[in-house]
């Protein structure tokens, strides 16, 4: 294993080779990776179970999504638009000057540092999303590993490793560190070699490397994806129209692996009344017999009980619904005003606790959304009758998310073009960005234009 | 004239509002403010040569640009592209679960503060390029003047407004804000208001500007265009072969109002032999009768005196050219390894200072460009002859400037579509970026993705 500066002395050798390689050989790179994670299928699918204890059906979805973003970065780099070429040819007679040929494209940054995530050991780790936009982009990559599954990142490595070697790119232009407690992370993010940094993580991790990243005598971005609690707004029309099926597919997204997703839905604003009763009985019912699922590590487990024990301990917030066990899916209620003069019901917890803040008119719902702070999603569930409302909300909405879901759930991120993972701070640090589909290239880019060269350069 | 507080509540009172007026309707407004720039012409161009000492042909040249960037931005709003926005249709058939319809495109980030630029009392000041994207992005605009043009800055904004009332723009979609020394910029851009900032001017400013930016309770995107030396490699068969005509061109770029452009060519590179005298000989011959030029304040006069006399009291440095009068031209000389070894040396001297760094191999150019910090331009001057050492530097130069120009010079930044500037710190706050052509909205736009909406939403 090489130590931090070894593999960013490595990378920043292999930059200038690697950002040269055609399109077409980073492609087949991307392809080769995702064909042997796709062979490594059953080790690696062991792995996460064993350090992890995600199902195996969400571990071989996570390791089908791996390979697919590698492919969907592959056929990107078939187009040449990828990197935005502009050209405007010379006008020699131009008065009172001639305009000179003028030529714009992207560039990489340079070598990128990835952290891998503790919930997706896949597909937000070693050969994950971060990993795959930039070596598409041709930043050769040092991934620090997630602590928490050591042996999945070593394997994900061997398989990056094994595909540069077949598809001949430059040597140092995929490592994986490794290194307890945060002293390698934070040598990473400060090794002036290191051009950019991609996170996700907790608010804390994040802000630390964004720090260290801005102290530099040389600043360089940080894209963390840090915290969210992805707030879904229950329209009357809607919840008076179908409350059992908005309950079950609010309890299915929020109960999903546990709840330990990004866009776990957290917060549930309603307005008191009959149908919002009937949607509570049917989260009562759906919640009551779910059991505590293993979650990822147990220092995510100490914060779930924490968190949970600190919603549990606010005045004026109650527990609506609860499965069995320590670890179980549980779902409280407050008012408006207790949630909106209430700060810490404002944190994410992670896992699978949600929120139910009750407003008396649906005015309130539109109030209490301009209070929120940025995040990754904002969901409506809405009838057709819910229109003037949702239009209202919709504006509010799309200031402070990166995604406005409409009648469906937040999890679930679908890897495509028009997927925007990102959003106002807090939720990230750079709101300018999405870590998932194909706009996630342009965090490890920058325009460069040319002016007056002859056709045989650049 | 309000006060910055004022400002930013009544910026952010019509960024609602202003988000949502019709394309055409932004660019009519962007067309309004144009034509009342240029029907107020003979006040603004009196105004400028007053205040800041710049030739009337320059001020016209300016005007000129500043209504033309306008319009740039307004017929970029004809093509919706330039929201870039992405849609996939819905899959309902999908296995094993169906795929919603998602669509995605950039929305305003909010109020955006602008500082007017001391050099561009026109052109990146009130009515500026950094104002002409905001606005077009659909973000409220808050100026903070340049003290240096008061009275320039006040005519401009008054065609702004005049032109957002006959347009139908939302009241407090421009302000104007004054006020002496440091103080007013800094607490315009800690208002929680702001959502973005454009900044034009010294490294000492622009990042005192970024950490109040950095240190807010939500941090926001600052563009600080701040110095660059933009150096120019002279290639030995380009020398051999038109070295006055490359002197030539030299001393025009150097010398245009009195090098007070962030593209002036503070750096030359080039090899030692006989070439190099003929160059040497026509700069002489050229600097000489040059006299000085009044400067835009005495403050950049007196920054401009003291950097010269920094120079010439470096040891191992020499005067090539001078002209006549206190701030006349100067051109200084020194050898690679002085250059490489005296860190005040690879200051920018904001005037037209100049310094060619001598080498004794063409092997010289690309090591020495190798250790140079970001710039917003680097420039080859090449013969067909030069090809093999010209590709050898443009790869290293391209990682460290915006823009590289080829038997050009660097003064003379054309606004259009692929124009970069902009470059690496620090030459600016954000590599990833330009203040100048069309990707100049880009700043102030982030992507926000819609999944499930049924088409009367949003």
């Amino acid at each position: 294993m090489l130590d931090v500066a070894e593999a960013c002395r490595r990378a920043a050798a292999a930059f200038d080779p690697y950002r040269h390689t055609p399109d077409a050989d980073r492609a087949a790179f991307l392809r080769a990776i995702a064909a042997r994670l796709e062979a490594s299928a059953e080790p690696l699918v062991t792995a996460v179970r064993e350090e992890t204890a995600l199902a195996e059906a969400r571990a071989r979805g996570e390791l089908a999504r791996t390979a697919g973003q590698l492919r969907m970065f592959a056929d990107l780099l078939g187009d040449p638009s990828w990197a935005a070429p502009k050209h405007l040819p010379a006008q020699p007679d131009r008065q009172p000057l001639p305009r000179p040929d003028l030529r714009s494209r992207s560039v990489p940054l340079g070598p990128v540092a990835v952290f891998g995530a503790s919930n997706f050991p896949l597909a937000f780790s070693t050969a994950g999303g971060d990993t795959a936009a930039a070596l598409a982009a041709g930043c050769p990559v040092v991934v620090k590993g997630h602590p928490a599954h050591p042996h999945t990142a070593a394997l994900a490595a061997d398989c990056v490793l094994a595909a540069a070697t077949e598809t001949g790119m430059p040597e140092g232009v995929f490592a994986l560190v490794v290194g307890e407690g945060n002293e390698p992370g934070q040598r990473l993010v400060a090794d002036p070699r290191i051009a950019a940094v991609g996170f996700t993580g907790s608010r804390a991790g994040g802000l630390a490397l964004l720090a260290i990243a801005q102290a530099r005598p040389v600043p360089i971005p940080v894209y963390a994806e840090m915290s969210s609690v992805n707030p879904v707004f229950l329209l009357p029309d809607r919840l008076a129209e179908a409350a059992g099926e908005v309950a079950a597919g609010y309890v299915a997204s929020l109960t999903a692996s546990a709840g330990q997703f990004c866009t776990n839905p957290g917060l549930l604003f309603a307005v008191e009344g009959e149908a919002l009763d009937k949607f509570r009985a049917a989260v009562i019912d759906l919640i009551h017999p779910q059991k505590a699922q293993p979650m990822l590590t147990p220092a995510i487990a100490a914060a779930y009980r924490a968190g949970v024990a600190a919603f549990a301990g606010q005045p004026g917030v109650s527990q609506l619904a609860a499965g069995s066990g320590e670890d179980a899916p549980v779902v409280f209620q407050t008012a408006v005003e207790t949630f909106r003069s209430t700060p810490p019901l404002h944190d994410e917890v992670f896992g699978a606790a949600g929120l139910l803040v009750t407003c008396r008119a649906a005015g309130d719902l539109v109030e209490v959304a301009r209070s929120l702070p940025g995040q990754l999603t904002a969901t409506l569930q809405a009838a057709p009758g819910d229109r003037d409302l949702a239009a209202s909300l919709l504006p509010v909405l799309e200031l402070r998310a990166g995604r406005i879901i409409y009648n469906g759930w937040p999890t679930g991120v679908e890897v495509v073009p028009p997927m925007v993972h990102g959003g106002p701070y807090p939720a990230t640090s750079d709101s300018r960005s999405t870590s998932v589909g194909t706009m996630a290239i342009d965090r490890f880019l920058r325009p460069v234009s040319y002016q007056g060269f002859p056709p045989n350069l650049p």
